[in-house]
């Protein structure tokens, strides 16, 4: 009885609030005293902060609906601007066009932690868009604004390492996306003398990586991932050694970034930061998971005529054809008997990366696309490589060694953009029949 | 003859560049790859800075036509959206308004010391808007954009003083706009224990300040700018004296951040730190110069009768008449001999002061405009105040104190957008006749 | 075979390694140009950490036997000095009685990594110390000469927190000696915003603290450890509850800096800054052990009648005689059921902590005289303080608050110099009959 | 009358301070608790910093009466130890033997800014010490424990530049003591890209530099120290140009150091750095003036016959002769006119500064004996190289360049310490006849 009681009370001081907050945005937006917008945001966060989930995404829907532009606005300016084409008239029909909701964006910006909430807030926004398509609006203007923000210039790039805060290690154990981490000990093998993490910060949000690198220095472009994290093995100190930089594994921070692109300008910008630190490192490579392959084989693959001629994909066909009740026993052990067998995977893994299109439409690995789009070639295929379970369950234990070189990143960004893919001659003949 | 072919050589070379100039910044707004633009937007780059001010000129031009939105996109857009009115048609309808001079300059702010050349440009935009106003298109994207990224959220606030490098200090030498620094043991006042200089950096120009200003820690508001310079006074070392924060001086230090109103977003953190610092200290004031006073009263001055009645407004005009052949020497030797004469003045400064208006078009003080905006109080006309040529010439040696009461701020400034001017009774006494 | 002949070969490349180390050592004794004794020193140190543990042993030995004062230069300088009494040779005398070896040492420090080896020859000459008392002579030169050099004026104070650096972390889990900690998640508890951590550093040694402590931030003066480390326990953010500082553990990192006090300085040092930082906190005491107890009391205790009228001496032999069979039980499971044995233990820790001396002769509980002869107060017993078996096994699970009131430490300290022991009115009638 | 009194008032006070004084320091000596000791240290800190010029005198003559080692106690303590020959009377007769002054000197050292305090007693005790030559007991000890503390295992060695703090470059303009600096637009060509400046400095006095080198990164050996401290001259940013480090500078920043020997491990230590940071710089070497050649000329040279042979030695004096009525003219425009004259000067100052011994009770040039006993060659004298009129009266605008071979540095101060002074050849063809 008392519990509906308090609920139902709790409820409607939740509407009063997000009544209010709603105010205050409004207030906010017209408000033309620079300091005092700060006064008001800082009131916006304090309420947005007792929101619970009920009565933010009440407000996110506000947020979609309520600050779009007035359309006869445009209308006007843009008939204005026609006629007498002037920049004051431009400048009028461009701020006429732009919603208000970006300006409330860039004030809340401006109050003590204003750029966590927002990045919070587009976290939400992401988190409900499937069930609520309308609010894409609202994320394109959070997109737009924080892709202005989180740009590479703004950001600091830090070497972590077991002399590093430990509050920002904590991060990076949590956050490490492809291969987790085990505790403390497990992350100091990665944070030995032969391995590097690198990560992004953003002067706004000091404590918080945003991504973060891990990089092996090695002799030989790795075949395997077990090995290098291995924990019993000694660091190797000898720097005359170091002939590779693989890049292992690649993870983002902050949900609320996403497709804010963080990852290319890290990977390059902390190779090129190597290749001055180690002249002897000529080789910059990631070894790398191939999440969507299991699903792409086992659920019957279709192959893309403008990468592959008709012999070839009925070659591939075949293949599909020989492993096709295989794929269970493969996801549980992985490739490691059958020399055919392997052969055939390997060569489907190959021909199904090699037809990674950039057109986002069109359903390629993720991974694939992310390092082709970046201008790295497709050098090999890793048959056993990541015998974890998440790694036989995806991609039957198989990884890839992108490779980038760092003066042809540029041509084979070009190319693969005209939907050309990058290939070692070992992986175009593995597909060649 | 040779110094004409190597002038006509020169000039042919600057136009060759102008052209791979444009056609960079062409590509850079095609390119889709992000880690490949950084590369692109720092060949931009080169390309500005070895370009001379006749291409430059010739670049900010073409950077006002040739980067507009497309009107018969922008129509499509709004048409459609108004037919539909789905988030994605409004999407589309945002972007197609947008000048892509704005992606062109976010990209270019992307590259190593992007933001600096940013900030260079619309400094030179600036310098050449009153011979172009067509600039003025292409300046209101990069206020836009250079007003969402020097967001005091992402400033820092750095506190200078004698442990401070060398090469900030100079810097502060360089750009003290209000009451001019002598060298180093002149600065070296300033940055006394009795003293505060605190500065605004950006991340992305670390070793550049913003905007920097200058506090006094004193025992009574000060009433003249003299004794608070004056290198031969012993700082006062008893905190338990400090009970007026006086901010005497305020500078910027980026032309290019014209209009990005940092000062203050500033005046108001410093109150803030010094009030947690220094509980003793009760009031925040500024000691202000009047820079368009005698030009104000020397041409005649008008009066708003908005702000007066008309036996006011009579009573001033006496005043008028009273000083009309005693301006020349006012500014020579100041105020300080005849009393009535003394109180004519005071009387027609507090008067010109009170009538400020936060309506952009009227003409008004600058200085009085920007605290009373910012919420201050006009509490003090202050005779004799700045006794330096400069300080006689632009306003008979008079300053003001405005008084910044930090919970009446707000309410102050939203008063003051309504059209009325805070006063202290003293202030109004003397303009009441 | 093979294995000895190389044992052999070993042996007597060691030995070989050994002449020279003396050889050099003697060298840079003579050695008159500074910095060319710098050269000689480092070689000295690749030596020495080249040897293996026997021949350590030789050259320790060598060093108490081979850079003794010459007995005969002191003798003349003594007669001249008596005869002449100049500066001149008061200074001779002063110099010839100085082992040479303290100037090896000295030199040895000037290389890089010297003050380290110092420290680690000192450990290893302590470990051998009982079997070779003659090493004595060396280690009061070792002591002589590190007391001087880890005086607290060179000492960096750090407080460590979950943003340090996780290397020294690391290093603080290692060497608590007080309370375990299992793992990082036990040293997050200790780290939290209501407990602190401070370490003393010395600019030689940066990497390596010398030793630290830990206090808590509380309401109360802790009656048991077991609260203070629970890691389910929220913190107390709120700063205003903070009444008390109660060190709950010491701990040296350095065997080789044995009897080099900095403990004392360490606790006035953090005491007098949480002070200043909490001006609520007016209590500061520890929550120590007294790992002596058991020992005392199941062997037979006795009683000094320096401290005891007899009629207290009899009172606490009956005591004795009552709890006689009761040791071992009370050291599995404490003292926690029958009323009148738990007020016996407790008087009889109580008498024993009262007779503490200052005269390093007699035996004592090692921590109270730490914190006595610091000018602490004796100012409670708890029981059932620390359940942990080791806390069972060494005191029956008793703990000792001593209170260090910062004003009185000096006196109390004169005080227990002269055979006097600061007692609490509660301690004083617990031993009263 | 009254002032008289007042001066009479004062002399009885500080009499009472110095009774105090003295006083608290013989109770410092004898505290054993050493928390406890730092309050009295403290205390005897805060009463001499109130002494004034007259009591610190009396002060300073009873250090080196009062403290002096009880020579009863070091003869049985002499005895004993003939007798037993055991480490404990070893370590007995050290103890007595050392003047309790030091123990004194160590406990002040561990008070807050307890070193800076003995730097500075030092510092006064020199200057007196020729009026009271018994002083030097005292200072014995004093330079005993400084030499020890200030060993360079426990300085920091830092570059200073243009974004070093202002308050240690401003001690860097007081303290240059060869070729004064002229305000901060002067010591700013000193720290531009192609200069260096470094500096020493001890963490218990973290604000101030102890002694601080100057280099020039130069193409060529230099040979005048004009275009070295041009501010005309714009700074050689190539650095495959710098070919040779010219150490232009030296300078002393504590009076109270004097004999601590700093300056041989800074230039030792800044060469290396230099050596690592620059690969093509493969001369170091100095530019060096001669204080002492002016007397030693002017005042009637003498020659030793044990560097020089006797034909050497008429052909010098012949020289002498020549000369003879030059000097003064000479001292004042320098040698540039005369080649004979110039010649003569040059071998004359060759054969004086080829003849510096290692022997300190021998007269040599203070600048040459440093750094030839550093291990450094005589190289190059060179003409009319500081023709400042310091740089005339001096050495008639003479200028020395030593040469540090880094590799031969401990061959040549053994040379050198062994009587001979390693000369380049052309100097040698210079001197012989």
């Amino acid at each position: 009885m008392f519990e509906r009681l308090k609920a139902a009370r709790d409820a409607s001081a939740q509407k009063t609030e997000l009544k209010r907050m709603l105010a205050d945005c409004d207030e906010l937006i017209r408000e033309r005293g620079q300091s005092v917008s700060v006064g008001i945001a800082t009131r916006v966060i304090a309420r947005f902060n007792k929101m619970d989930a009920a009565a933010r995404a009440e407000f996110y829907d506000q947020l979609a609906s309520r600050y779009n532009p007035n359309l006869d606005e445009i209308d006007e300016a843009l008939d204005a601007y026609r006629k007498f084409q002037t920049a004051e008239h431009l400048v009028r029909l461009v701020k006429s066009s732009e919603p208000p909701r970006q300006e409330l964006l860039r004030r809340i910006n401006r109050a003590p932690s204003g750029t966590g909430i927002v990045v919070r807030m587009r976290q939400e926004i992401l988190a409900r868009m499937k069930s609520n398509p309308q609010l894409s609006a609202a994320d394109a203007d959070f997109e737009h604004l924080l892709s202005s923000w989180f740009n590479p210039g703004f950001l600091e790039l830090k070497k972590l390492d077991w002399t590093s805060p430990a509050h920002l290690l904590e991060q990076v154990i949590q956050h490490e996306a492809v291969h987790a981490i085990d505790g403390w000990s497990d992350l100091r093998r990665r944070l030995e003398p032969d391995r590097r993490l690198f990560a992004y910060f953003h002067p706004a949000l000091p404590g918080e990586p945003l991504i973060f690198v891990e990089v092996a220095l090695v002799a030989e472009m790795p075949k395997a991932v077990g090995p290098l994290l291995d924990r019993s093995k000694n660091p190797n100190l000898n720097k005359k050694d170091y002939k590779v930089a693989a890049f292992y594994s690649i993870s983002n921070c902050q949900p609320g970034l996403k497709g804010i692109h963080l990852g290319n300008f890290l990977i390059k910008r902390v190779a090129e930061d190597l290749k001055n630190e180690f002249p002897t490192i000529k080789t910059f490579c990631t070894l790398s998971p191939i999440p969507s392959l299991a699903d792409f084989l086992a659920k019957g693959p279709s192959w893309d005529e403008r990468y592959f001629t008709t012999r070839q994909i009925e070659s591939f066909d075949q293949d599909v054809v020989r492993m096709q009740n295989k794929w269970q026993a493969f996801a549980k052990s992985g490739a490691h008997d059958d020399t055919e067998d392997i052969k055939a995977v390997t060569r489907l893994c190959a021909a199904y990366l090699a037809q990674t299109s950039s057109d986002e439409s069109r359903r390629c690995d993720p991974v694939a696309r992310f390092h082709l789009n970046n201008g790295a070639v497709l050098d090999r295929i890793n048959v056993m490589a990541d015998a974890s379970a998440k790694g036989l369950r995806q991609s039957f234990g198989l990884m890839v060694n992108y490779r980038y070189e760092l003066d042809a990143v540029e041509e084979n960004h070009e190319r693969f953009a005209r939907g050309e893919v990058a290939c070692s001659s070992v992986v175009k003949s593995q597909i060649k029949t």
